[in-house]
């Protein structure tokens, strides 16, 4: 740095305690006023703003070059800090009781007029502020995700680090294994027609580090997903991944409970209650119609399928007594939804798959509903005891498939929870799901898919079902939810070669093809395979929730769009042709030669 | 996990003071000895090895199931512990005054015999150990390099976070701009015929946080470079990646003078002494042949080209009279090396280009020299003056260009510090290399290459000279070298959007291509970007010095070989021709279709 102006105090950090002080500041001009003969200047650097005030007296040299400041200029000053006048204090402002008197101005870099104003709360397509992300990120509500990113970091790190798990780096070159989501691939240039993929987790190293002995591991790992990108995914994202050898589940959940209250406690000084509470995947399911409930509030579902198969209604009786489901939501005080309202609900639930949202609205007169002509006063009174309905609720129902029902009366749940502010924006509920399906059967592929991942080990007292009925097993799985967000998962793995090549054949594999995808996990858990399980947590999506935005982009310092480009570089581009001639490939679509 | 038996210590740190407890251990067998109704197991984990003994007396049970019991077996026994007999004390086990009575054992996981000893300072082909790496990384030597690795970044980490750098990830799918080493490319699916490169360092991202305003920057990033390996290069490497903005060069070497400080002392017990040396570029040339000189021991350079100027020996004062270099090497006490010693070391110089290797031994009356008649008697007084030779000594020259007098003396000085035992091995001897050359001339390409990289602000004094002598302009880089490894370097970057317009010019890009590779660098230069710089820490060679280990492999937990495989896994591989449709390329080598 050319200049004699090095800083000697952070714009945001200076109060009362510096008056008098002569110091010098560097940063960006935020905002500049001229008041008869004074200028003034919001001097902003990563620590906040403070105003400094240019006037003839204090130097005619800086005032003079005070006349060219414009916004986003960087500069150097160097003034005494004073107390303002009682009139011109700022209280919104951490430093707005006092102001800088310069006497010495130098104008680091000039700048261009931004495209958008620096500061919180704008109203800019996203992509302008993509292509320009350098001056998204200098608007101080984005600086903070970052901050509070580094933060969570920082925590994670000090808390593993404190219970003995090591840091290690896996490869980010490494082997495509085409189960599960897509490959990005990398061409190798020394193996001509070979490729390298990018790891859409480190699971078979961290494994492979159990086996090695290392007893706890730990790394907050890039990841990559080929996918077609939804509003909340990125190609490339962020998670901390950890990995334990010779604990029980429940060991392992409590620490990782305790690591989260941590997190909480100095990222947010919010006190979570310990231990989380558990619910099995079926319990989840079954009250809340989602494997990650969001349980800031209750609305929960209620099963009325007993009462629908021995009813008179034959909608519902049929469903009911063909293994369908009949359940409901009592949306308390609705009673006076307009038929508009209901209609809307109906689309929305349709858009799960649910054929229709039948409701009641319970009276003081009894119910007042469309369907109550197909019920008996009995069942009726069964029905509204069943969803403790009041005069003024307004029950609804859906009756399907189990998949239908839990989907469409999931998401009316959260979509109720909302538009009733049923939910405490304040609260943090963290939960276990626990107890998982094994498996799922992909009716696609025609066979047989892990839920998590091939490597989960099932609850012990399912390993008979394997054979039998695989659809039933349920494995030593766990999703950590927060406010109705899958922010972690894992589980106890496989450590038996039996069992995962069992496993291995549930999904369809042949000897052959277990080999060549995994016969190097497979041989390594012939030399002394300790129990192990562990997990990953969501670090984009954690962040998120903790900085309350509504975008993974804003958490991530320069993401990609929905179509994974960078706005910003411009990537992906095209390359040379020498390039794709030494990785020994050509492009199909486009002519390069 | 399924036991009931769950860890209660950790093996390796039993002591005396745990005596008479009962203590549940987990971990692997690392040997077993059958000794006259007893069986004795070395229990490894990742602490230590304590001996477990088994005894009728104590349980017939584990007794009979301990005689299955082989190396790499996975167990859980319960047992307590009790003091040794003294003849039996192993003083080398931080364990070895106790041993652990086996009263329940459980073997978790059997093992087959592995390929090679799980012990320190084995003897097997490195191939062998990186197929079986999870077996490699057992061997406590490996073991420790990974936890000296994570104590590394902690410290690093830690030292960062108080001096409020914050820790930002920037993008692995970034943009190609091939400037530098040839870039690792990986193929968009959603737009064809495009390419995003893997990062060769996050240098753009993070000069574009500092115009973002972040001020302190760091990552600890893993890089990437498609070049033929040598023996201490991997195609992923990961950097200490730091960056600031406001300070100057002083004060930022000086904060990673304190950072490196801190490292040594926390991570290896050692005061390093504060502030490192600097030598500028020209002066470590000059003195050691390097521009990463090994200070451990002196051996220094000797420059004779004014002396060989005037001398009448032919060789020598054609080469100083055109430009070129006379130096040498004083070997102290080396003046009985045999003919063959000096042809080894002129076969040894040759590698390095010298086209010779003149010697001199001073003896008690006068100099052995087959060149000696061609110097006059005050000619050989000044060289043996020059050199401080006295008898005994061997005095070696090279007549050349300077590069070739550098690279071979400079070689020669490490070889003969090794050979001669000049090296402390317990110093860690830091120092900065400055005011390094701005731009080399790149005589394939003719034009210049920036020596660092095209972001390298030159120093203040020296921009004068930027269109009239840019080859005499030297740069504001700076290296830090320990023990003669660069182990990290950087600059103060250019900030100034026409400096470095004026520098992609003298690199011979058009106006056209600086745009088109760093035009979002360069807009962004306009929106008010600060004074910085930084620098970049090669994490895998700073623990390869640490651990005192001889490759960089040792330091990577799942390393590459030097034609970029992985022996583990066997990437890369070849995909499915499914996979290269959906990448829109395809393989120009070998028919998939």
């Amino acid at each position: 740095m050319a200049t004699t102006l090095t800083r000697t105090h952070q714009s945001g950090k200076l109060r009362e305690e510096h008056i008098g002080q002569e110091v010098i500041l560097n940063g960006w001009v935020s905002k500049r006023r001229d008041l008869g003969g004074l200028i003034f200047a919001d001097l902003r650097d990563r620590s906040g703003i403070v105003q400094v005030v240019f006037n003839q007296d204090f130097s005619e040299d800086a005032f003079k070059l005070a006349d060219s400041l414009r916004s986003e200029f960087v500069i150097a000053v160097k003034g005494k800090v004073i107390l303002r006048d009682p009139e011109t204090v700022n209280p919104n402002l951490a430093t707005g009781t006092i102001e800088v008197q310069v006497t010495e101005l130098e104008i680091m870099n000039a700048a261009k007029n931004p495209p958008f104003f620096i500061q919180d709360d704008i109203d800019v397509e996203e992509n302008i502020r993509l292509k320009h992300r350098y001056l998204d990120l200098r608007r101080p509500e984005m600086l903070n995700n970052f901050q509070v990113r580094h933060k969570v970091t920082k925590v994670i790190r000090d808390y593993l680090d404190t219970n003995e798990f090591m840091e290690v780096e896996t490869p980010m070159l490494t082997k495509s294994t085409p189960e599960g989501a897509r490959d990005y691939l990398v061409p190798s240039r020394v193996q001509p027609g070979s490729f390298f993929a990018l790891p859409q987790s480190p699971q078979l190293f961290k494994q492979l580090l159990m086996v090695a002995g290392f007893e706890k591991y730990f790394q907050i790992a890039r990841c990559f997903r080929d996918e077609d990108l939804r509003a909340d995914r990125q190609p490339e994202f962020t998670q901390v991944d950890i990995e334990m050898s010779f604990m029980t589940l429940e060991q392992f959940q409590a620490m990782m409970e305790e690591m989260m209250a941590k997190v909480m406690q100095e990222v947010k000084g919010v006190e979570v209650p310990l231990p989380f509470p558990r619910l099995t995947y079926q319990e989840a399911m079954s009250r809340y119609g989602s494997d990650k409930p969001d349980t800031r509030f209750e609305l929960e579902l209620v099963d009325i399928t007993s009462i629908a198969a021995e009813c008179s209604f034959k909608v519902f009786n049929d469903i009911a007594s063909k293994g369908g489901l009949v359940k409901g939501i009592n949306a308390k005080g609705c009673g006076d939804f307009s038929r508009k309202d209901i209609d809307d609900l109906t689309s929305f639930v349709a858009r799960y798959g649910a054929k229709g949202l039948a409701w009641m609205v319970v009276t003081e007169d009894g119910i007042k509903s469309q369907i109550a002509k197909f019920f008996s006063e009995d069942e009726i009174k069964q029905i509204v005891t069943a969803f403790e309905g009041e005069p003024g609720d307004l029950l609804m129902f859906v009756a399907d498939k189990p998949k239908v029902v839990y989907d469409s009366l999931g998401n009316l749940r959260l979509l109720l929870g909302k538009q009733l502010k049923l939910i405490d924006e304040s609260k943090y509920n963290f939960l276990w799901v626990t107890d998982f399906p094994l498996l799922e059967w992909d009716a696609d592929e025609k066979r047989y898919v892990a839920l998590h991942h091939p490597f989960t080990m099932p609850l012990d007292s399912d390993l008979s079902l394997l054979d039998s009925e695989p659809e039933n097993v349920k494995a030593k799985a766990y999703d950590m939810v927060l406010n109705g967000y899958e922010i972690g998962g894992g589980s106890m793995r496989i450590y038996q070669k039996q069992i995962q090549e069992k496993m291995f054949s549930l999904l369809g594999f042949s000897d052959e093809e277990a080999k060549q995808k995994f016969g190097f996990l497979l041989e390594a858990f012939e030399y002394g395979t300790p129990p192990h399980g562990g997990m990953a947590l969501g670090l984009d999506r954690l962040v998120m929730i903790l900085t309350g935005r509504q975008s993974l982009r804003d958490c991530i310092a320069f993401p990609k769009t929905a179509s994974a480009t960078c706005q910003l570089t411009n990537a992906p581009n095209e390359v040379s042709a020498k390039q794709l001639k030494e990785l020994h490939i050509k492009t199909t679509s486009i002519n390069i030669d």
